[in-house]
């Protein structure tokens, strides 16, 4: 449709999460008319992640040097470890504000459809942690979806051998600000069964 | 919230149009785990945009050359010359296969707002090419909005000037396939005011 590398921005860019053909269009226009600049800061900012952005060796998150910036903070509490699909879930938990232990980053979850089994997954590495003196608690906070269910479940069963160590799954439940109107069944009925009694 | 360079790459992806700052940061994190050569790829061909996209020099259309595509085809009738606002505009006319003449991109519209007058737009070439030998229609295709309409209207008093040069406006009305009951009245009442009888 478009002369050649137009098109070929189109294309990459249709190969970027939510990025449908037209909107990767429109960005691609967007490029080929903006300031040289701005097209340099993009690719200088693309170029700096793929030089500089490395993965913890402790956590697995992303890192500048070689421990990432929790694991590198004496103030985190090493005891307490919060077990996520991938980096983006630990910046969704740090948001809350209501975690101060570390985090182990998983790399993803179970997935046989996709060939994702446990061994693709950084569980040796947590395991090896989690052996260390002083972790006392586990918290699984892999996806509420099937396969994060799957690794969570797969998890619980490894974990049961640790003696002492407090393993706990994030709540299900109805999300806040939503409407119970809305809610699917799956979501509803674990809001049911996961009722707290209330204080007066 | 992210290490420097994950941030900075959220930052300039967040710049882009229609990108927000959740996708920008889904962007950035799938830019982060895929394989090197993908990210390679979608560099170079940010770089072969900055390097090898020009405009054409008769049309103003992106091109390779000094001439676009559609300049350099001798099938296309010069003699009509289709105006528009964008080079994604001329892609979007060519969708349609209804018009077979050349195109003229304004490199705008008129928005007083946005500090946009006639100066700042592609209309002085646009009026030497009319002036040629041959040209005998120009076809306004510039958005159905504010802005559009104002810089048709500018090139409607502009034109009159050239005898024996139709100059057509896109037709207003219903978008096909659309709902009666939810086009808006302006909408509803140009496609009223532009009605065309029916053969029977």
């Amino acid at each position: 449709m478009y002369e050649g590398p137009v098109q070929d921005l189109i294309d990459e860019l249709g190969r970027l999460p939510g990025i449908g053909p037209k909107s990767a269009q429109r960005i691609a226009f967007h490029l080929l008319t903006v300031e040289v600049a701005d097209l340099t800061r993009l690719q200088a900012a693309l170029q700096r992640v793929k030089d500089e952005v490395k993965f913890c060796t402790e956590c697995g998150n992303v890192a500048e040097g070689d421990l990432c910036r929790i694991c590198s903070d004496p103030r985190r509490d090493a005891g307490s470890i919060c077990v996520v699909e991938e980096p983006k879930d630990v910046a969704a938990v740090e948001r809350t504000r209501e975690f101060r232990g570390r985090y182990h980053v998983l790399g993803g979850a179970i997935s046989p459809i996709d060939g994702i089994g446990p061994d693709q997954l950084r569980i040796a590495p947590l395991l090896r942690r989690i052996a260390e003196p002083g972790v006392h608690e586990v918290i699984l906070a892999t996806d509420p979806n099937l396969e994060g269910e799957a690794t969570a479940t797969y998890l619980v069963r490894l974990l049961r051998t640790f003696p002492d160590l407090a393993v706990t799954r994030l709540a299900s439940g109805l999300p806040v600000g939503g409407d119970l109107e809305y809610a699917d069944e799956v979501t509803l009925g674990r809001a049911f069964s996961g009722r707290r009694a209330v204080d007066a």
